[in-house]
């Protein structure tokens, strides 16, 4: 399946990124694309100003879910987005795919939620949510969620295909994208498509590196500093044959793992 | 604290291998290094031949282990050394730490098995070993090992400052020693010394990159295909401000993390 991660210049406010989006889906689409993906909280830039925040909160069929849904049936591709989700008095920080007729096909909420910018947010409770999308099985996380080893493997043992990972990866944390994200989808034998924000919002410098890490040490990356589209193929035969080569998964010792999830 | 390793051309034979590890101690213990780190299976080389096998394999208290004792004495320097571990009927791949005065202070067995070399082995039981040398708390794992997080991730929760990892990597997983190693120090924040062989021994062909990569991101590798002693600080300041910098470990949900022990 060939994906579409957009790297998107961060400027904040709904209307325009929905506009924005529109553009990237249908480009996504001519490209060949039938997954289009997108940074963290993405219906209205990250981090949300309290304006942006008000217009982008709602549930998962709130008004910014449905406007994505319309964007992702009038280009006829699946969507990955993120927004500031609300259920009842807790707000998450969330991401949703919906597939290519506008149908949510599974939503997240951000589990390791980074202290220092999101005091906002209540983390969410399940760590592995996924969805069939083709014939791949599509896993969700975000952002600092996919720097916790423990976070990817829970999905390689369930069987994810793809990780999906929008980010908000800020300067001067490059070495995130240059080497934890390809250590993740080596060390777990699975593809993870980590797309990111460019340019400054709020202080903070994005750093871009948008890259779609494949297991066998692959690596497909934005390694300049402007907004793009990076196209990618995802290929089962690629995860199958890394699975065969070194047999990581049934190569584990679980039961020396207990210090893991002590708590 | 210094350390050295001492990235080692793999020619077999237990004698010879003595003799270049007590050079390589003196040039060490010369360099203000106060612990030596060698390559898997030191004693006799990876992987060992029949004759190699029977002259090195032997208990902690056997003579292969005794030589290093004494080696580690002359020099005046702790030694991470491995060696084939007879216990009973079962043969194990070990390493050991001798401190300075020749006294035995951990020994570990290899608890996961790279099965295409080592069928020959029994893994071990015991995933966490540790010993207090000076002011770091040193932990042991050896090669294939260092590949799963979850091993690495037990050593930071019962806390490893320097992890010490002797290996015998093989061309082509230069991979291992360029992102694995390193996003195992970062995503961990520990130290680890990973001490490579290089040349080329019973048709593996060993790819150097001994590295010591450090809890925020800094590398020291060897990055030419020769026998070299690679030395490094190891600055327990610099965990610590990685460590309150990002706070990996307290943010971790291991509640969340039950599938990666399931067995």
């Amino acid at each position: 399946m060939r994906i579409a991660c957009w790297q998107a210049a961060c400027e904040p406010g709904v209307p325009r990124m929905l506009d924005r989006l529109r553009q990237a889906a249908a480009s996504a689409a001519a490209g060949g694309a039938e997954l289009l993906i997108t940074p963290e909280m993405s219906v209205g830039g990250y981090p949300l100003g309290r304006d942006s925040m008000a217009a982008a909160a709602g549930p998962a069929d709130g008004t910014a879910c449905r406007a994505v849904e319309g964007i992702a049936r009038a280009a006829d591709i699946a969507i990955v987005h993120g927004w500031p989700e609300t259920a009842g008095a807790a707000l998450h920080n969330s991401v949703r795919l919906v597939d290519r007729n506008g149908s949510g096909l599974a939503a997240y909420r951000k589990t390791h939620l980074y202290r220092p910018a999101e005091p906002h947010f209540t983390p969410g409770g399940d760590g592995v949510v996924q969805a069939r999308l083709g014939a791949l099985k599509v896993g969700l996380l975000i952002c600092y969620d996919v720097e916790f080893p423990e976070a990817v493997r829970a999905h390689a043992l369930a069987g994810t295909d793809l990780l999906v990972v929008p980010t908000a990866l800020m300067t001067p944390w490059e070495f995130v994208a240059r080497t934890l994200v390809p250590a993740r989808a080596f060390e777990s034998q699975l593809y993870v498509a980590y797309t990111n924000w460019i340019g400054v919002n709020e202080g903070i410098r994005f750093c871009g590196l948008t890259t779609v890490a494949a297991p066998d040490g692959g690596l497909t990356t934005v390694d300049e500093p402007g907004e793009r589209l990076l196209f990618a193929d995802v290929d089962p035969a690629v995860i199958a044959a890394a699975r065969a080569t070194t047999t990581y998964l049934p190569d584990r010792r679980p039961e020396l793992y207990g210090p893991v999830t002590a708590h």
